[in-house]
């Protein structure tokens, strides 16, 4: 259960036997089905998740429009940073678009890990950090890749949204409508 | 010298005399005059600096037109923190808006920063931290705010971009013409 877990922690950083143990006691294991949220817009994010197994999607929603943010997979850390962070109202939901297993850690947990073990700063630090590259990577790309460029750097770079994500989700994720989304992808696979 | 920069540390950690003096000694003073540019889209940004006095903006350049990112002021650290942390080409350009008196500190010190001072490391993650809560604000607020509601938050949480930032920067990166920020604030002047 904590294998893959202990393979992204020491990615980060390097763990005694018993400072991984620590770190996992901290944890609670949550199930979520298909659809089922795992945080609504204007509650208070008050925990981040690693995904076990399983895909879960933030989204927007505006005038009864959903608008997705990004997709995270098994081996991910997620959460409403903003709002777990700074204890206000999350400004985005986040559902599970598979049967997922998660592992939980709760905000005042997580104060306590860096207090007892400053080591974790680190994990702290990274988390943060991977959030910053991420977010500012996907304002890039859509300011100033076509919505054509935008599905082939997906594809090229993460092939398991293309794989796993049903092709409206995506369309709504690269900020443009399926039927161009459709019309993208049949003019790819005609090689033109 | 470094009183605003030792204020600005000491609300993010607790740090000795000794320590502080060794953050110090990783740090150059830089001035820019006004127009002057910090980095430019394209470049690496290998440094992150620390403004002890003046104020700088953050833009996008496309098709040739502007779009401002963020203004920081004295007291803020800066720098484009996702070519900074991956070593890719920055997508924004960084100038000065008025004669600034920065302490720079390059990308390797501040990794033997995080190994030499372990303790650290919880500056980097607050620095990251701080700049994710800082995006997600402002996209949340491009995304559900109105143009007036993002100048009256302006005014009121940030009375220095009002005081010391040209309109026409103003309305760039409030998202809107400066036409429409004239009239927007006739029609608070006016009390309607």
């Amino acid at each position: 259960m904590f294998d893959q877990l202990k393979n992204s922690l020491e990615r980060l950083l390097p763990l005694t036997r018993e400072e991984f143990v620590y770190f996992v006691t901290l944890l609670t294991p949550r199930k979520l089905t298909k659809y089922e949220p795992f945080l609504r817009a204007g509650e208070v994010c008050r925990e981040i998740a690693f995904i076990n197994q399983g895909c879960l999607r933030y989204y927007y929603l505006k005038d009864g429009d959903e608008f997705n943010g990004q997709f995270f997979f098994e081996g991910s850390w997620l959460g409403e940073y903003h709002s777990f962070l700074t204890g206000q109202p999350a400004i985005q939901y986040i559902d599970a678009l598979e049967d997922s297993q998660l592992l939980v850690m709760q905000y005042n947990d997580m104060q306590k890990l860096y207090d007892e073990i400053p080591k974790f700063e680190r994990f702290g630090r990274k988390l943060a950090e991977n959030v910053v590259i991420g977010s500012q990577y996907r304002t890039a790309s859509l300011l100033f890749d076509t919505p054509e460029e935008r599905y082939l750097k997906l594809m090229r770079e993460r092939p398991k949204v293309i794989e796993r994500i049903p092709l409206h989700h995506i369309a709504s994720y690269l900020g443009i409508k399926p039927e161009s989304l459709s019309r993208i992808r049949k003019r790819l696979a005609d090689g033109r």
